[in-house]
């Protein structure tokens, strides 16, 4: 009953709309420096250059909200049409991305507290596991477009990159933290690595 | 005369809109803790979860927005078109969703304040009765599409279960706060059964 | 040239957006009060009543920013296609409603200041100019649909409703705070009485 | 592969959506002055009146920020479809609108201050630079319609000058900051004037 009157257009435009204002408010915590109005431009840029780490943290968590975007936008055209699972998954994946300004905020303030990172790399890692379920989900449940097998399976593939290489840092970085990054980047690395060889192969004999 | 002028689109559009921002809100009650940048691990990961009401009061407050969404969203389905009374219910219903991330800051910093549980619950009753009110003027001025008359008395059904049980438990919490969360559960849990048994007996003797 | 290039629709959209955003940022007026979180039942009520002002000046702005939405909505659906006068014009109405959370904020806090009431209904005025401005400009250029030209001759003086009251308002309310109330009422009042006649007039010998 | 799949239509409402929040959070940069509620109507206008420089810096950036929308707008007429390249540059452009509020508020608060200059200015270049970027990066690719070349070049054209001027306006403030006033004016006008000579001997001679 309930998949005809759940339209793949609204969950769409809540989908953008959460975007837009979480990527937006991650700048909010790029704060103006509590300087008096007569500050010296020597001074005002030195409480600017001190922001540097909160302006990092912006810039990747920016970046990787819209990789999330657009991982969420290509899934979606695999979508034949939505189910009551799936939009709830939605809405918990938006959820997770609501909280990026906050975790974002927490690691531009405590740059080099273990449990910051911990908690900015569980919430980059929350919302890239619950993009990756929905399309668990919607294969289990067959409302993926299958037309071309290999397309929506190297779709499938791209979507669990981001998962599985920040569980690896995460974990590594309980031992280490400078370990979570290498592993962060190596499985990354290898899951391309080891994609682009299926790929080859499966076109070479399909 | 009005009635081809005011389009589901926009109204859309603007729902969907103030949802992905009231949702986004939600989240400005968390806090980054006010600690100096040199923090300890230990003391920062004992302030956050000094916040866990706050948290707990976002993720509650975010589904249940989730689910007004999507009952406004699959109510919408059987609208034919609007009229102005409509359109005016309807941003009544926005300004109480709008209001949840004030509600739910209330709620985050007296969790045990009786007066900080009644606003949130009475909000709450607010969005869904205003949601539930919309459907009543619909029917009444026979804007519902009826083609199915089971499915849309369901969905009509649907949209009474929240006013109902959040007003029970607000009835109820006015003699013991316990005594509100058991009501609004037990009248849930009872609409649900009878709605069931109800649909089963339609649907065998239609 | 650039009128087949500025789509209605992309218009909407950034209109709806900012409306979107603006009614639920009159919400961020409303502060959850600044007490211990053991703070009794009593006193909470006693300082949320104390936020009765902040309240009604968000209820009385969200209806109105409500309002000068749906006139737009209905104005553009007399709106053959844009111009880029008319798009800068809306621009500069987005621009006036967008400043209406600040506009809302300075009266809710300094409710009885004459300077505060005056930024406030000034604000109001110019979002409505604003608007009442664009279907002066369309109605010049010929961008209007006349199919129907009782329907939008009644489209255009709905829109100088609001602007003309207003005016009279703020003129009268330099004498007297209180005249600037009795006029906006009684200038809306007669425009719709003259309206109504009018209509009845044209309806019977067109 | 991933043409088809990168839809005009969801890259537009995420940039119709940030637009719109950036927009609105401009706004955020008046603040209500910080009086007693009994202030007196000379004290508030007064405290209102300091407030100018932040006044004005808001009207610039809410036009400035309404020019790259209107722009944006206008040159995705001619895109055919989308590659990753421009998906990228886009959230890239949208970054550096995002961060609008941000620089804004730098300037309301430094007016005078020649480091918030740069940094205001460096935000406007950066933005127009990316827009820029963008359809040269579609130009080469060769998604962009050229049914009308003419057309097209004169977009292409128009979205050279802020970045150029911009560009000019940064070089020149090194040395004096008022001339850095002057050269933007300057090669603004000097391009618009190039830009008709050019426009009247193509139509004449196709």
């Amino acid at each position: 009953m309930h998949s005809i009157m759940l339209s793949k257009g609204r969950m769409e435009a809540l989908t953008d709309g959460i975007f837009a204002i979480a990527m937006t408010l991650l700048v909010l915590e790029l704060k103006v420096p509590d300087l008096p109005k007569s500050a010296s431009a020597h001074e005002l840029l030195q409480r600017i250059g001190e922001e540097m780490p909160a302006a990092i943290s912006f810039v990747i968590s920016f970046l990787y909200c819209g990789l999330l975007w657009v991982l969420h936008h290509m899934a979606m055209h695999f979508i034949r049409h939505l189910q009551f699972a799936l939009v709830w998954l939605n809405l918990l994946f938006l959820m997770s991305v609501s909280t990026m300004p906050f975790s974002c905020g927490l690691l531009a303030h405590f740059l080099r507290n273990r449990v910051a990172q911990e908690f900015y790399f569980g919430n980059m890692f929350a919302a890239s596991a619950l993009l990756a379920l929905q399309w668990l989900v919607a294969r289990n449940k067959k409302l993926i477009n299958e037309d071309d097998p290999q397309r929506s399976q190297l779709m499938g593939q791209q979507l669990m990159f981001f998962p599985v290489a920040l569980a690896a840092g995460l974990v590594a970085s309980f031992f280490n933290p400078q370990a979570g990054s290498y592993a962060f980047v190596i499985v990354l690395v290898a899951m391309r690595i080891w994609q682009r060889k299926w790929h080859r192969k499966n076109a070479a004999n399909p």
